[in-house]
């Protein structure tokens, strides 16, 4: 695509900032420096390679996948030291897990002594052998083996299997990461890492080497990224952002905008935009007008997105506005291109290659 | 893809049961059979041509699309009536709407003079001429020129226009189509449905001829279906329903599935499948876990399904089990392909082609 304007887009488009996305890697990247723990940024918001790479080259030690398919996709895509921060359960995920591993640096979460079981046979038979980190339920209560006991029965079950290697743990404080008081977000979260690393101490005690532990987001970077013997830092949202987190760091800027053109203005005080459900998701609410003074988003049907105006603020058919997303992870799933912007240039257009690779 | 049993797929996977779409259809059809009122089924749920074709050829006259890109997909595959409910505004959407003018018959909604006039100007340019349903709010509160004087002052500027043909009305009734209680959605249906009629008398008294009256959903095809002077209806989400609708219209059965795995059992009355946010939309309400009694859905994250179990639900690790999603039209957006099924064995595989297309 020959470079255009902003303006010129067709819409609904899915756009970032490329000043503010360069200025929120950064940011992060310098956090992360000269600290014990290293940042393995989540690409499960993004989904793009080009910003993956992006986020290696400025220091980033490798990236956190959610699902095998994303990891497939980055992989394709030249990036080679991967987490997938999930089970990978059943013989055609461990299929594709095994055919995956002659291709980047892999690792993945187990709970289950059976499904670790099941890696380990076939990762035997076919030759192989599969890093893994054991998951820890830190108090979100989705995934995980319980802290403590739990945790280390787990360890030396796998330590008696081949073909499987425990490289360490990991845990997810996503019950803290939304928190907005920063005392009670902090308070949350150090319970979750006193649960995680007290599982290290434990394992360690019985000889376990843990070299890995692993956890974080972009709501706690600081904090689990300051706390002695956490290794890696999961964070995605940062690098694009979104309304719902801008509450939580203000340090980081909102870089990803859905730009919308204004189709109706059917009565005083209403606009409505070519934007709707299916260009941007609400789960966590509602999208922010940018730069349009008295005007929010109503609501939203599929395909349409209804403005409210307040007296003066003032649009006109076919004029071209951009929405903040609530929710950046599910907002660049439903779309296919990433066009990246700067100074109201289009600069560059990248595939959303894992996009709906939830498999 | 060679046929296999459902439980071979890897998931999450969109899976439609075939004898219960074919029986939403046919019921559908049966409906319209012998009405002045013609079905011309909205295709924004499924997306997908195959579907599309299956309606056309149970009798349906055409279809509804939302946006220029769905129409764009389904005209590829073959589908050459189309209504596309919706404004095409600015001269990027025009030059894309003339240029599928040649490829099937099409008609659009205005609702603005100016818009109405810019593609006059762009048709006659282009020596083509563009049908038009001029859009009414008739109570939605989203676009549409207001019913009577309104409407009938752009009819009026419409007729003075060149390249662009007044062919009848549209109004939709999305405000209705979601109330349980049937006297209460009933009364609401025909308070816009009068203003819609009423709005058609008045373009008669001055003289205009009002050849289409377009409107209904699922929720309403059967009031609006038996309305005199409408001629065709829009449902769409009836072909393949899901867990909303299924409370306002019992006829229809819930064809549309996601297929997920267990991935995890960590505590007792808990298990995790691998469909999250990014497989099942919730927007109207968490999906409905299917014949496993004693299992709900107790909330999801991007890529997991939380299920609480009651005491006596069993479900083990690698365990496949469907959920019905509360908003069909949505989850399918999020998915490439739909895997159709009869009796527990996979019999096609469709490309949801038009998904993503809200350009």
């Amino acid at each position: 695509m020959p470079v255009c304007s902003l303006n010129e887009l067709d819409t609904p488009a899915l756009v970032v900032d490329l000043d503010l996305l360069e200025g929120n890697i950064r940011k992060m990247a310098d956090f992360f420096a000269e600290r014990e723990a290293k940042l393995r940024p989540h690409v499960k918001t993004h989904k793009c390679p080009e910003i993956a790479l992006m986020q290696l080259r400025a220091g980033a030690k490798g990236i956190t996948c959610a699902k095998l398919g994303e990891a497939e996709a980055m992989a394709a895509r030249g990036v080679d030291d991967i987490l997938v921060a999930n089970q990978i359960v059943g013989r055609k995920k461990i299929e594709r897990l095994l055919e995956l591993l002659g291709k980047c640096n892999l690792a993945i979460a187990v709970d289950d002594p059976s499904n670790a079981q099941t890696i380990s046979d076939m990762a035997l038979s076919a030759g192989k052998s599969v890093d893994v980190l054991i998951e820890v339920d830190v108090g979100m209560g989705r995934c995980g083996a319980k802290p403590g006991k739990e945790a280390l029965q787990l360890a030396k079950k796998i330590a008696q299997m081949k073909g499987i290697n425990l490289r360490g743990l990991m845990g997810y404080e996503g019950h803290a990461v939304y928190i907005e008081n920063y005392g009670e977000r902090r308070s949350e979260c150090l319970k979750a890492l006193n649960a995680l690393l007290g599982t290290k101490s434990l394992l360690e005690e019985d000889g376990f080497e843990v070299g890995v532990v692993s956890g974080g987001g972009t709501g706690t970077y600081d904090i689990t990224g300051s706390y002695p013997g956490v290794t890696e830092v999961q964070a995605g949202s940062y690098a694009t952002m979104d309304a719902r987190y801008k509450k939580v760091v203000q340090e980081f800027d909102c870089a990803l905008r859905v730009l919308t053109t204004v189709i109706s203005c059917p009565a005083p005080g209403r606009a409505v935009v070519d934007a709707g459900m299916k260009s941007i998701t609400t789960e966590f609410g509602l999208p922010v007008v940018k730069g349009v003074e008295g005007a929010t988003v109503s609501r939203l049907s599929e395909e349409h997105g209804i403005l409210k105006l307040e007296e003066g603020a003032k649009l006109c058919l076919e004029d071209k506005i951009e929405l903040i997303p609530s929710h950046g992870c599910t907002t660049v799933n439903l779309h296919e291109k990433i066009f990246a912007v700067r100074g109201g240039v289009v600069e560059s257009v990248w595939d959303v290659a894992a996009r709906g690779k939830s498999a």
